[in-house]
């Protein structure tokens, strides 16, 4: 079997993403990205996530992001400005973030002689991010390949699936224990706030597909021993 | 006349560049990256020749380079492995480099509305560096436009001259007086070693070209001075 690098957020889709991996590469890794994130509960979600699952998990800092968007730079000799928000996008937008992403990875896997990146991308979730198409992530792997004179290949187990479908195939790789401590909450919340536009895609989907979020299941237990 | 960014390091193929620019973009922006360095002093030569050039030029922290290229991770639950000698590639190699200058130039231009990058990438300095090519160019512009949605432009002037003709550029875009104070020797001396593969190759390309090395014209007074 070839290996791969999954990258990895803590969130719902890089988790099916990375169970979805473990079936069909080795060795596998998984990457997260340190960017100085709001929310630390992110990166703790992608180091359970891995224990879970099994599989090694490489943190990167890439303050580079965290700079780019807006932030005050260090050590610096001008200021990055905050983009505007140019064509609706968001004032968080980094624009090309999965480029980025994926170039580092694709220097990490080399590193290690690993061909195969798995990225939770998906043409659905659109809204805006032209950094998760499917053409995106084909000429990319083009570039990566040409500019490391390496074979790369990306994978998007979830390009064109729709949120329910995505609870299915969560279901199909064994990842839903794992989901009872993914991190999805805008707020950076657990129990998740259940208000904010990522909670309520994550309810969307588990509705959709007439299944309960396991990690739903969890803060109601923990609210149970909490009373 | 539509704005620019242009990759700088304080080198002779930049310093090139960034004058080469200057003739037809405007707004220009010079964009250099701190990777932890070995030796400053091509930092200190960026902000020199940004200075003579009157463009301003903004340093933008980039650790995960240095972090790819081997040295130890920082709050990492994992350790980078130095990449070896794989195909011939010494060491301080790392794999698709400017893939990741671009992309996050590439973020830095969206924020400024600016649509051209500038680099110093040269076929004829191929030797073994992949990321120089100018399909690895071509290919990464359109994976950057895909990526953001946003018409991204690479130039590379130099790109099919010899070290020689890139002498006569430099002369005709007016950069030998900037050239004085570009920092080329992998060393990091002042004056330049000028036994270093950086040094010779710089040397080679003045001598076929005719011309004196503005720098080591620099060096030359410096010692007279001291003497």
């Amino acid at each position: 079997m070839a290996g791969a690098v999954c990258l990895t957020s803590g969130g719902q889709d890089s988790t099916t993403c990375l169970f979805w991996a473990k079936q069909r590469f080795d060795p596998l890794c998984a990457l997260a990205f340190d960017y100085g994130q709001r929310h630390r509960i992110e990166l703790e979600a992608a180091q359970v996530i891995c224990d879970l699952a099994g599989v090694p998990l490489t943190v990167l800092p890439l303050m580079i992001l965290r700079d780019l968007g807006g932030s005050a730079l260090i050590g610096s000799h001008d200021t990055i400005q905050a983009s505007g928000a140019r064509d609706g996008l968001p004032n968080t937008f980094v624009p090309g973030r999965n480029l980025l992403f994926l170039t580092v990875a694709a220097a990490f896997a080399y590193q290690r002689d690993i061909h195969h990146l798995v990225i939770g991308a998906c043409e659905t979730d659109y809204s805006g991010y032209p950094d998760c198409r499917e053409q995106t992530m084909l000429a990319l792997a083009k570039a990566l390949d040409l500019g490391m004179d390496y074979a790369v290949h990306i994978h998007t187990p979830l390009m064109h699936l729709s949120k329910a479908q995505t609870v299915f195939l969560a279901q199909d790789v064994g990842a839903m224990e794992a989901l009872r401590y993914s991190h999805t909450c805008y707020e950076g919340r657990f129990p998740p706030c259940g208000m904010c536009p990522a909670c309520q895609l994550r309810a969307r989907g588990f509705t959709e597909a007439g299944r309960v979020d396991p990690l739903l299941q969890r803060a109601s237990a923990r609210r149970t021993e909490g009373g």
